[in-house]
């Protein structure tokens, strides 16, 4: 059977047909998401972009085993409802029942676009055979799903969950949410950019100030790790320095949750072996249990909400 | 049907009687625990235990539906083998088999002391209702169980969990496991003990001073505690940087497992309304998802092990 796996964005709105047997992104398309829609425009798109690739697939959208939405934001308990998605201007939107109305006699469900990307690993990708796993993406933030006993872990209140957010370092920078130090300050990566930032200014004879040359604002997380490859003795250092922060908050989910794997996904986490040879060397000898976790890049990337999210319409929740 | 439930610890071996239909503790007795007769006399402590409660309770032990038992170490993972439990000098010592010898017929199920203890609080305790909970144990060290969906967490490969060393402060003080900075380094007893002899060299005029004397050996959190509530402003001090470090740990655990309740066990939870006023203050500020977390002191202190083991011999661990 097939399903259709929408991933709604601040700024387009992918649909994509998922085969339900393999987890395989079959065709897909975008449409923009325009915020003063709202709900109502997206919904349109949705049902549009839905009709467009199951025609190409020749079935009609009545033949669909069910349809998985997702957006970057916050469910409520009983998923039908966004609380809020700041990105798309989503506040208590009953998404589901918009996207229903769309869709006579399908059912739709709804999720948060960090769990159908750690989802979707399960399906050919980096969690492919785990029960249990972690994905941490590092981009502006950091964000990441659960995976337990091969399904998404919501938490035990359905408030989901938010790995951005455990504390690593109770003293350090303050964080968006309001605490110091968590995970999100020291390992997504606005960090290296930061840390760039500071050595555009500091190191005047540097890669990086070579590489910007007069304008700071080219100074991003991927420069820094250009520099560090090329060998800039302060690049290496700030590099090392995430590394370590990664790894910190690596080993603190192993050894509270003890993964089959843990998966990397966002710009940072294709910096290849440069990151990982030395971030499971770390998290390797830093860890409790004397055992050496899989440390992978997710797979899908930017097809990971669609696959997550058709996938979800095929199983539910439990 | 009535289980039997036995808690291995360094000196002593308590074992009891548990209602399968209603988890109370019905009987229980101990025995001296001797490390050098190791687990063949261990094995025999607990029949002759065993024989004589269900004598008291009017059964034969081919009556019970099951035997637990826990010890404070590690676990093979297929539960039959304790890996390494430091305190009773057993490595890699086959305890279900040893124990199966004893009580031919009945089936023995292993664990870990701390996954018991936190299972037992399900049955009548701090978490009866709840699916998802976590029990910190506030000593010596911090040690901890995860329960969610109902069953105890082991851990996505079986190595379970260690929740005292999920790092809260990266850069912070060395911890007896290699790295810095783990919730048992911020947040165990031993933390508020390190402060108060601190305090006893520090300050000649304040109440720790006055209440150890000229023995700084009596010098332990109790004492801290028992200075802050008496209004010593130092000793104050530093029992409102316990409440800020553990609820650093809480919330940590909050933004991963959104957990139904939280519950303390150990010697500091004891501190009552003083120690669980602010700590849940802090937490609500502190978290997410700007819900009131329930924290509470875990019921069921040294019967715990008893009755955690009791009830998974009769529900295994899935």
């Amino acid at each position: 059977m097939i399903y259709a796996g929408i991933d709604i964005g601040g700024t387009n709105i992918k649909s994509g047909l998922v085969d339900g047997d393999t987890g395989k992104l079959i065709r897909k398309t975008s449409c923009p998401f325009h915020k003063e829609s709202g709900i109502a425009g997206a919904a349109q798109g949705i049902r549009a972009s839905v009709e467009r690739i199951c025609g190409e697939e020749g079935i009609s959208t009545a033949e669909l085993g069910g349809i998985g939405v997702d957006v970057p934001g916050s469910i409520s308990q009983d998923m039908s409802v966004v609380l809020h998605a700041y990105n798309l201007d989503f506040h208590h939107t009953p998404v589901k029942a918009e996207v229903e109305k769309m869709f006579p006699g399908l059912n739709v469900i709804l999720a948060n676009d960090a769990d159908t990307a750690a989802y979707a690993e399960l399906y050919g990708g980096a969690f492919s055979g785990a029960k249990t796993a972690v994905l941490l993406t590092l981009g502006t933030g950091l964000g990441g799903g659960i995976i337990i006993g091969g399904r998404i872990f919501r938490g035990g209140c359905g408030h989901g969950t938010e790995p951005g957010h455990m504390i690593l370092n109770k003293d350090g920078e303050l964080c968006t949410c309001g605490n110091r130090g968590c995970a999100e300050t020291e390992c997504a990566a606005t960090w290296l950019k930061k840390q760039g930032i500071q050595l555009y200014h500091s190191d005047p004879n540097g890669l990086i100030r070579e590489m910007a040359g007069d304008d700071v604002d080219k100074v991003d997380a991927r420069m820094v790790v250009e520099a560090a490859k090329k060998k800039d003795p302060r690049a290496r250092e700030v590099f090392g320095q995430y590394v370590d922060n990664l790894a910190c908050a690596i080993v603190s989910f192993i050894h509270i949750l003890d993964p089959e794997v843990v998966a990397l996904g966002g710009g940072v986490s294709e910096a290849g072996d440069f990151l990982y040879e030395p971030l499971r060397r770390r998290v390797n000898e830093m860890n409790f249990f004397h055992s050496d976790y899989p440390i992978r890049p997710a797979k899908f990337g930017n097809d990971a909400g669609m696959i997550g999210s058709g996938m979800l319409a095929k199983n539910g929740y439990d």
